[in-house]
């Protein structure tokens, strides 16, 4: 039986799972939601996640939400390749990497994209601004991880790197909006302010399947 | 050659790796250290953890920080008794259940401590009753898991029950407080506002080890 997932484009929680998927290439029946439309709180998937949000999967009778939930579901069924890490080492690094940038990076840029793609930045510049501060100062320390390395923790794509992904690039698309003109010089381009990450984010585009992972309304 | 732990007396994150540590009975060396006295942001303790917050673990060469990246770490080296599941079902609901209360209970927990705590209470009580509310919400579906389950998850304790006992038990604490009498009505007394999840707080306080995990300074 294949496993049912229930995502929404656009959503950096979703797109964890998704990079997950292919990466691992596990079949699965791929079920986008329009957010729009408020599919993802029909009764049929609120009986699914009571909380009415999405990355959901169904497998057989096992439903599972919280896209890190997810992902370690996935990762003890179909082990090979690893994403929690192959020894300790890299399990405890894996681990530090995905709570840094839920602890010191998510807010930032959920604030940044948020008000942009919301169009209130006027009003809100100032708190925004500190905001593509603080996301740029935890965006060195990953640059000095990766000016060394392929990946954010050992020799492969992880959890970790599924995880801070589709933040940087929701991150990037919100900043080349142009009423962000002001505030993208940090990060825009990517190529000239973080050399290293721009690579790790081409490295990633470039892993099989990647393209199905790509949100659907961003494209053309 | 031991395991080195650094924590604070009172620091949840430090007693969740404390909770780890004795249930899995691993032998470690214990560096209690004075957020008081800043020992946590000393010269020695800011080349282990660039970020000076607590808890940390040194083991040989190995050094990780982050309450559960130091979890996981623990889990991979010392796998009997697992803390995050023995199935990849079990695995998958840890991680929910970890991920819900990161992201629905964890910021209303904090914002009601620190704000009794720092004896700013005055001028915020709206505030802080909103987040005594949410969290409320949140501790019945804790409650509705434990009045059918010993546990948050599968039939033992996990990394789960390690993550969420001290931010139920911090709670508690600042809810005893004299200044907090008109909020503290939903949760205390916690048997009868929550009888299963009161019942699983003894469950955990009757853990081997348990006393050496107590922050020593809410003694006496």
């Amino acid at each position: 039986m294949a496993i049912d997932i229930y995502w929404g484009s656009g959503s950096p929680y979703s797109w964890r799972v998704l990079l997950t998927l292919e990466y691992k290439r596990i079949p699965y029946r791929s079920h986008l939601l329009e957010f729009s439309k408020q599919e993802h709180k029909t009764p049929t998937m609120l009986r699914l996640n009571p909380r009415g949000r999405l990355p959901v999967l169904k497998d057989g009778e096992f439903v599972c939400y919280e896209s890190l939930a997810i992902m370690a579901y996935l990762d003890r069924n179909y082990p090979e390749p690893p994403i929690f890490g192959k020894s300790a080492e890299d399990s405890g690094n894996v681990m530090r990497l995905i709570s840094e940038y839920q602890s010191y990076s998510e807010a930032h840029i959920d604030k940044i994209t948020r008000t942009i793609f919301t169009q209130r930045l006027e009003g809100s510049t100032e708190e925004v601004s500190a905001a593509v501060q603080a996301a740029a100062k935890e965006s060195r320390m990953l640059e000095s991880r990766l000016a060394t390395a392929h990946w954010l923790v050992g020799n492969a794509f992880s959890a970790a790197d599924a995880v801070v992904f589709p933040g940087i690039q929701l991150l990037l698309r919100a900043l080349e909006r142009r009423e962000a003109q002001d505030l993208r010089g940090r990060f825009v381009p990517l190529d000239a302010n973080f050399p290293s990450l721009a690579a790790w984010v081409r490295r990633i585009e470039n892993l099989p399947g990647y393209d199905r992972t790509y949100p659907p309304h961003w494209r053309g």
